[in-house]
């Protein structure tokens, strides 16, 4: 079924924090450049130190894509090791016609064999079906994000309501699969206790506490309402902890007190 | 300048012909598969066959990331035996909140030196301005694309017009570098005259001519109109036109053939 690895994942670990492994190479602790693949190990560490609290890891590709084709080993190699009963995203946010997603959707759920994709709902039905027609397999639509530039597109006015509440109607409308969930950013509390409440059978992926600012008391609201799963992503705060030899220790300090602060 | 190699490119071969090198390893020439890398001879043909038609090659990621890291090696020695003077567009589409856009701007612009890459302006400003704020590179935006999924949010109606052109007028408004252009697709002739005319110092990436069935007329009269490069892309219908060793030969005709059609 689908999102049922998240919500037993969630339920495992009593958490509902998700750890973005963003490894932007120039903040990397500087003693792990000894090694032959930096950010390999710096995401290793991570995740033997988070992975009885991290229900779920999202790794986005903008920081892998950047180190060209070395990068693409190293997303790969990451997700095999991350233990096999967390819940993977990747945070793609791909968007393309149908014959194209359709090579999207191959390379994140057949050759990098994660558990959910982002993408951008912009172009429509077509550019997501291909995603949505992997049974077992979820893709987390952008709705509402973190960013400033929300306003510009997603919160415009359409008849009396916010555009990307167009969106997740349509949304809802083409979850037959029960595979969609939605992006909703945490620095926009009053959209996300209102989606919460009109679409408590949508599970949220919701970025943006932490560095991006975002209010923990409208997300741990959120949280802890009837429905569907949501899992809050929490990167550079957590990733960034420390720089030392036992940057880890740190990373998993910071991960049990977002944890913790989620649950209220 | 802005799109002045683009400019440049589309006047030395008296072409407005985008080739799109999607090589969907599957329908690859069967010969070309005793060599090292397939898709890299199959490119390389195709760009040699057309470098005196094509005023634009365009590399739609989808189909490199499909073949995992040996993929994004491929697209980065394909953009290699390009010849400097012709545009080149990484077709990612990508879009993503400043601090991740920043990396996929890096990506595309600084590792593999394209001129242009496509984006999705859903999420505003603010994840646009990292590939802007390049200057001397340019981004086409998605405005309204070539696929049925164009209707169901691209087509919605706002007070009177359509949410694209909502998008159009705020891209419009940020253009402050002069490096914007809009994804157009041909498939949505009505649209691109409107859109031609509105903005004629736009520049337009058209795709959907060819497979997707766009009108070729439509397309030959956005090109012939005075203001900012038309250019429209061609893929599966070049790419693939013959099947044999000499399979580079057809493609010259088809190229050949479309570049003349859209002149009209």
């Amino acid at each position: 079924m689908s999102f049922s690895k998240l919500a037993a994942s969630i339920e495992k670990r009593n958490s509902n924090l998700c750890v973005g492994l963003d490894p932007a190479v120039e903040k990397l602790p500087e003693f792990l450049s000894e090694y032959d693949d930096p950010v390999l190990e710096f995401n290793t560490r991570i995740i033997e130190a988070t992975q009885d609290v991290a229900c779920t890891y999202k790794l986005n590709t903008a920081f892998y894509e950047a180190l060209g084709e070395k990068g693409w080993l190293t997303f790969g190699e990451t997700v095999a090791r991350i233990p096999d009963d967390i819940y993977v995203i990747a945070d793609c946010k791909r968007s393309d016609v149908g014959n194209s997603a359709k090579q999207y959707a191959q390379t994140f759920f057949d050759f990098f064999e994660v558990d959910a994709v982002t993408v951008n709902p912009y172009m429509g039905y077509d550019s997501l079906e291909p995603f949505l027609s992997y049974k077992g397999k979820d893709a987390f639509a952008l709705t509402v994000t973190s960013n400033k530039g929300a306003e510009d597109f997603q919160l415009v006015e359409v008849n009396g309501r916010k555009f990307y509440e167009i969106v997740l109607e349509k949304l809802a409308s083409w979850n037959t699969n029960g595979n969609i969930g939605a992006v909703v950013g945490a620095t926009q509390g009053d959209h996300l206790a209102r989606i919460r409440k009109s679409y408590p059978q949508l599970p949220l992926l919701v970025p943006g506490v932490g560095a991006q600012g975002g209010s923990v008391e409208a997300v741990a609201e959120a949280v802890a309402g009837e429905g569907a799963p949501v899992i809050v992503n929490v990167s550079r705060d957590i990733i960034f902890a420390g720089f030392d030899e036992d940057f880890a220790v740190k990373v998993r300090e910071k991960a049990f007190y977002y944890s913790a602060l989620l649950r209220g």
